[in-house]
Parts: structure tokens; C-alpha cells; sequence
């Protein structure tokens, strides 16, 4: 079937710019000497975990439980949560998920440790925990250094779990504009890890990981010395929000394989052309989408099912033409959708469930 | 099973609140002697589409096919498709709906009235066509006046088509703050109708239907008497959007029906709380959500799978504590979840599947 034939809006693939996605990531990760664990929220996609395993990924990053489970069951068996889960059931849930797959999930707060250690003994489970240290983006995470120690401690005397290291995440320096601020911000984020593993060697606790970096970073942990494992995610796709990031050579280093295809379908507002995608096939929370190919039609506005965009005097697009638009943040725009529509050459080549998609659990 | 136990995030009814704007929506209509045709996209479930029409509806609005056909297969036999259809395969789906179900669409273009007249002819059915013109809101729709007339002659002469009369909604009104900045928007909406439905009459036409207003105007469309039709549909659940209206009597007349609920997951940074909630159940195209019963905890920031909230100093929040929050924007944040859980007297009574959530089709 030829690309135009797709219904929109759609979430269409590049298969070709994917496979160099993967390829650049692996490469980096492996010229540095890194674990390459990719974050999965970002595709939610079990096949393209798989690829992500065949160009030498140690496994993959989970945000969820319900996530985690997707991917188990797809035969993905190694799996970190980077974050904390508290709720019972879930706890219960991911204790289970760890007979089948080897499980770690992070901890910054000794109740949480309380509540896997319980979930771990009633199913018979060791489970890897990493304590979480805040180095700079203010969300999750104890301080670096002693409250590290004091948690990693007590990981260590409760026989259900395992200390397994450290989740240093630096979410805050991902999008900041210029290269030089980015790699300040994990100069000061490497730093705070040292403290804390220097703290733990102190203590005689063996950290044997130290896991952090996204699309935007990575480069920087990676050449530290500090982390053992980056976690990126958005790199498969790519997306507006990193591609206003600035790289060296004044180039990103990575491709856009993800676009969605939408149709127009009324042009009687002078000036405007109006798309049949709009919030519920686009997330906004990191701006518009760009226009792929009309260097004039930038986006005007939207609303639940449209996307008003300027129209170029000279080329005015017409009821039914499409339009091709780079979404502003991959990840949440890939969850609103169900399928992936994978091409190549201008023909649909595959489609992917997005099979973890949803809103929790 | 208690509110409590229900796992976060989760999209939770309050189901007395729901009856209420039910009720409040249909007096309203009723008392001022205009149709009421609820906007389904709001909730996408055909359950409560059932609601409002237990409560006098005359049918639904849907904005595309596929929520058309959701609706059509639960038994909601009269839809209008407040939009511009112009995908031929979704034009042929829709065709095939009007054998079972009265469909109605909108056109502002001839290529649509084309595209309907040969799917229509094709499948032997006759649809119902509404000329959308714009008054005021400058997204889709032909200019009142001379070119909706042109439309409506285009339609009356086409066999397998039948002119049902306007769409016009004034979607850039909805939100405006002040109740007379609102009521001068629809004032001029309507005479903007005025002009068309004149033209319209000089020229033997009949127009039946003028549909139009949403849950920021509706009273004042209902009161003109140049609208036979609303359709609202934000007003089963409210948002946080619509609260920042300004209403007469100081009140809005709806109820806060539908809340995230969230579990609290780490507190280890200073004066926050993180929730379990984030872009993935929680749209923010306008705007923040709401936390409800806690003063000082206004929402700080928000990612992927987190929502930031600030701690009140005196009444600190816990790991493991509820959080409810009331959504920033209903439509596409209910277009992130799977299901509601619908709640009475703090009891979980029913589970509603939202059975047209999606991104298109």
C-alpha cells in the first residue's frame, strides 16, 4: 500500500531513519564503553524494544508497572523501573513480574523500601533496587550523598531486596537550549554521584550501577566516568522539542523517524488550511507540532481535532492535500495513538501495536 | 470496593454530580424551547450518550467517523458530524452508516459536497448536509452569507444529498472570560446567522436547523432566536478551563463530575509532592489541572508520568496519600484513558468503557 493510502491522522515510521537512530545510539554507547538500557515509555513498542536489544541494549527502561508487564511478557527480560511505585497492588504486581524477568525499580524513601521488601519475601523474590538520587531536576530522589547511604543501607539489610546502584537522572538539563549548559548540568550531576558512590565505597556498599542520561545528554554521562549505563529514549524518534536542542557541528545527531500524516480538510479561512489532527493525535505540553516541507505553514493554533496552519500564498494547499507534521513530544504523542504505521520507500511495510499504551496502571 | 482502592491514575465519576449537569443541561434547553444535541466527543461513551438522551436529547454530535460508528453500533440512531469529512475511504464508511443510523455532516467546500454526493449515490443512501459557516471562531466554515447560500443551492440540487440547514459554532468564544465578552460573541454569531438564514429564505430555501453553542454559551445561543439546535458537551464533566469562566450569580452552573485520581510517590525534595499522574492521563493544552481540597498545593510542574504539586507546610502529604485533580481540559484528557470508574457516596458502582477514545479514523 502506498503511503498516501494511510487513513489520518497516523502515526507513520520511517523505517530507514529508525534503523540509524538505532544504530548512532549503539554506536555511541559502545565507543564509550556504556550500558545502553533505552528508555521504553518513549515507543512503548515491544518489536522495536527487540531491535533495540539486537543493536546490543542490556534491556530496557520502564516508567510503569503496567509498562513493565507489556514488555515481560513480550519476552523483554530484563527491566528497570525508573521510579517509585508504592501503591500495594502495584508492588504486589512487579514482585510477580520478577519471577519471570529480572526486575529493578527505584526507591527515595525508606516506606517504599518497606513495601517491596514485603511484596519480594510473600513471592519469593529478590529484587534489584536502586536508589534514587535528585541531581539536578527536583522531581524524585533523595540528596546525594548520606540520605543515599542511609537508603542503599538499608536495601542491603533486608534479605527480599538487593542494592543494585544508582538512578541519576538529570531530567532538567535534557532541553536546555545550547550544548555547553547541557554538559554543565551533568558536569554538576556527575559530580553529585561521586559524592555519593565515594560515600557508599566508604561504607563498604558495592554499587555496581550507576544509571541516568536521555536524548539529550547522554554523551555527557556517557563520557563521565561516573555513570556505568545511560537510559535515552526519545532518540528512536526524535521530536520538535529535541530537534530545537543545539549539537555540535551544528547538527542533531539523530533523525526524525516519527511523523504524523494528517489531511486537510477545509481551506475557506483565508489564509488558513485546517487538519484533521489536532490534540487528540498530537501532544502540545512541549508546543506545536512543525510542518514538514512548507517552510511557510507554521501552526496558528489548535483544538481537540484540528490543526490550523498558515497557508503559502504561492503553493496553497488544497481540501485533501496532506500534510506531514514532526510531533512536539514523542512521548506522550505516541501514546495517544494505537498503532504504529511503519514505511519505507513510500510503501507501508509494517504495523506495530503500540501495546503499552495508556495512562497507568 | 471503596474509592480508595481504586490503583492510580484512574478517571473517577463522580456519578451524582454527573446527574446533576445532566439534569441542569436538559431544564436549561427545554426552558428556553431548543434541541439539545450533546457534543460526544466531550465523553466518548455510550453509556452516558444514552444519559442525555434519557434526558431529552434529540441525538449526539460526533466529530468523526469512527466516533460515529462507536455511537451508531451502541443504538444512538441520529448523529451529526460536526466536521468536514474529506478522506474518501471515511466518506464511503460514513455513506454506509446512513443505512442504519440518520447521519448528518457539514461541508464548506464543494470538493466535500462532491465526495458525499458519489459515496452517497454508491450506497443508495441520502445524506443530510449542514453548510458550516464561520461566525467568528475562523477554523473551518464558508463566510456567512452569499457563499453559504451557493453551498446550500449546490446541495439541494444534488438527489442523493438534502440541505439540513447550519452549523455554527463559535468555538472562540467559549472561553472568554467575562460572561458579556461571551453573550457579544454569540450576539454577533447570531447575527451573522441572521444574514445567511435571510439570504437563504430569498432564495426558496428552507433551513430546518441552526446548531451551534457549547458550554460556555450555550444559554445565549439558546436564548437568540437564530439557533434551533446546541450542542454542547463539556458540561457532563466540567474542567478546569471551563471554571475559570466567569458566570452569572457568581456561580458556574455545573459541577466538578470527573477527577484524576493520584497516589502521591515521593516527597523527598523539598515543599513537593510527586504524583503518580502526568501527561500520559492528564491533557494540558489549556492549562495546569486543579487540585481539589488542598489550598496551597498548586500544581508546580508536570512530565511524562509525574505531576509536581507544592507542599502545604502545615498539613505535609505522604507517600502512598490520594490526590484528586481536576483535569485542565476534559476532551482530550478522557482521550487518554480506557475506562471510568464511576463513584457514588465514596463506593465504586460502575465501570464505563470509553469506548471512542482515539486519535482519528
Amino acid at each position: 500500500m502506498p503511503v498516501e493510502r494511510i487513513e489520518t491522522p497516523a502515526l507513520v515510521v520511517d523505517l530507514d531513519a529508525l534503523d540509524q537512530n538505532l544504530r548512532t545510539m549503539a554506536a555511541a554507547a559502545a565507543e564509550a564503553g556504556v550500558a545502553l538500557r533505552p528508555h521504553a515509555k518513549a515507543h512503548k513498542c515491544p518489536q522495536i524494544a527487540r531491535f533495540q536489544l539486537g543493536h546490543g541494549a542490556t534491556g530496557v527502561c520502564c516508567q510503569k508497572v503496567g509498562e513493565a508487564e507489556v514488555f515481560v511478557d513480550a519476552g523483554i527480560v530484563d527491566v528497570l523501573i525508573t521510579n517509585e511505585i508504592v501503591d500495594p497492588a502495584k508492588v504486589d504486581r512487579l514482585a510477580q513480574l520478577a519471577r519471570r524477568a529480572r526486575i529493578a525499580t527505584c526507591v527515595d524513601d525508606r516506606a517504599q523500601v518497606a513495601l517491596l521488601a514485603e511484596a519480594a519475601r510473600h513471592h519469593g523474590v529478590q529484587l534489584d533496587v536502586l536508589v534514587e538520587i535528585d541531581v539536578g531536576h527536583g522531581r524524585c530522589g533523595v540528596p546525594p550523598g548520606a540520605s543515599a547511604v542511609g537508603l542503599a543501607q538499608l536495601i542491603e539489610e533486608t534479605s527480599s531486596l538487593r542494592f543494585a546502584g544508582l538512578q541519576a537522572y538529570q531530567g532538567a538539563a535534557q532541553h536546555l537550549r545550547l550544548e555547553d549548559e547541557r554538559r554543565r548540568a551533568i558536569d554538576l550531576a556527575a559530580d553529585r554521584v561521586r559524592l555519593t558512590t565515594s560515600l557508599l565505597a566508604e561504607s563498604g556498599l558495592a554499587c555496581p550501577l550507576v544509571s541516568g542520561g536521555g536524548t539529550g545528554t547522554f554523551m555527557f554521562e556517557a563520557a563521565s566516568s561516573e555513570f556505568t549505563e545511560i537510559q535515552p529514549g526519545s532518540y528512536v524518534f526524535m521530536d520538535a522539542a529535541y530537534a530545537r536542542n543545539e549539537w555540535a557541528e551544528e547538527r542533531q545527531p539523530f533523525a526524525h523517524a516519527l511523523l504524523v500524516h494528517a489531511t486537510v480538510i477545509s481551506t475557506s479561512v483565508r489564509g488558513r488550511a485546517v487538519l484533521d489532527a489536532g490534540y487528540k493525535a498530537l501532544a502540545v505540553d512541549s508546543g506545536y507540532p512543525t510542518v514538514v516541507g512548507l517552510e511557510s505553514a507554521a501552526v496558528a493554533g489548535m483544538s481537540d481535532e484540528h490543526t490550523l496552519i498558515g497557508q503559502d500564498a504561492d503553493r496553497p494547499l488544497r481540501v485533501g492535500d496532506r500534510v506531514r507534521l514532526v510531533p512536539g513530544h514523542i512521548d506522550p504523542t505516541v501514546n495517544l495513538h494505537d498503532w504504529y504505521v511503519g514505511v519505507r520507500d513510500g510503501t507501508v511495510e509494517v504495523v506495530w501495536p503500540i501495546a503499552a499504551r495508556g495512562p497507568g496502571l
